[in-house]
């Protein structure tokens, strides 16, 4: 059964997902960039970026694990790029360069209409205006029967986890504190809507922590 | 120089220093004693019940290093016990029996007056019914030099984290999720107010961080 998840998702001890001010400088916004300290060292995020080596401890098993069995991604227009209002041109394809490290299809959520991109690798990026469900509807499809990543950010897994259309949620609690910034989880009650903690491990850099459906 | 300091204070994941509804049954509030499962099996807190054995790795010397210096201890009266209102008579005398485990001046805050009283051991319980920054003046005198701990609960902690009155934390963050409860940090900015992570250690059951003062 296809399920949809939130996979590696960096959290700071004080609970933001982000930091504030995101901007094209500062795409995590301001010190988000300290809540992923733990997956730049991995082996996993090394290939990513084109690199040999890295670690391969307990931090770079939750990253590959990230990766699993997905068929396709959700992402909100913001982790797709800094641009906000319409797309002025069709020139900016996401954060990654021609190759992304998706390889599967990516429905991200916008207000402004774009036509599909087709990257190399076996990205397609497809933007979606009419709302999260409808985006599920189409990942669902395209999965085919494989895993929904809901990538992020705060504001999209909020909408999701809202609606209660998650089943698993993998954050790795970072041991920074943002003060402020987008938090994850303020007046959401994971145990409440029936997720309970299945696995619990401290990495290098972060604890990972596996939250799923009774 | 004296200190105030929050110690081997235990946080969920999700922020919450303390369960839903305390009350005589449940101290902590409900499921609040998980919190504290990484204190539990240190050799410190087996001491405080009066056992021996115990765990020596990480969490103990976390557990043991709270107590250190320690002069004055100013705690919260839910924290000192589940009566509410005026004090019906003098029976109740902490959670902790003849001997309690603090062994200097402890103040509570409360706003019912109560004569002294004086434990085994060194322990004796004042009630102030001032305010925060009247206890924080008489524990200062009581301390004598050594650091005054500030025990509890949230509420209390964030009274004094409001007012800028902490100089130190130790949070032990447990690998769980409450849903609900009484959030330690929610609307306080630690690094706008100065503090940083000057610590970080992954211990068996929890994350500890020292947070100070630049």
């Amino acid at each position: 059964m296809s399920k949809v998840k939130v996979a590696a998702f960096s959290v700071s001890l004080d609970g933001f997902g982000a930091g504030a001010d995101q901007s094209l400088e500062h795409p995590l916004g301001i010190r988000g960039g300290e809540l992923h300290e733990w997956f730049y060292p991995t082996q996993r995020f090394q290939a990513m970026i084109g690199k040999t080596g890295g670690s391969s401890g307990i931090d770079n098993e939750f990253a590959e694990r990230s990766f699993d069995n997905i068929g396709a991604w959700i992402l909100g227009r913001n982790m797709f790029g800094p641009i906000r209002g319409p797309w002025l041109n069709d020139e900016w394809k996401g954060w990654w360069g021609d190759t992304p490290p998706y390889q599967v299809p990516v429905f991200v959520l916008t207000n402004h209409p774009r036509e599909p991109i087709v990257m190399k690798g076996g990205t397609v990026f497809y933007f979606i205006t009419d709302g999260i469900e409808a985006a599920l509807e189409q990942a669902r499809k395209a999965a085919n029967g494989k895993d929904i990543r809901i990538g992020g950010g705060v504001s999209t897994i909020r909408q999701f986890l809202e609606k209660d259309l998650i089943d698993e949620l993998h954050l790795a609690y970072s041991p920074v504190f943002l003060g402020t910034g987008e938090n994850l989880l303020a007046g959401i009650d994971l145990p409440k809507m029936g997720f309970t903690t299945s696995k619990t491990v401290f990495g290098n850099g972060a604890v990972h922590v596996l939250l799923t459906k009774k």
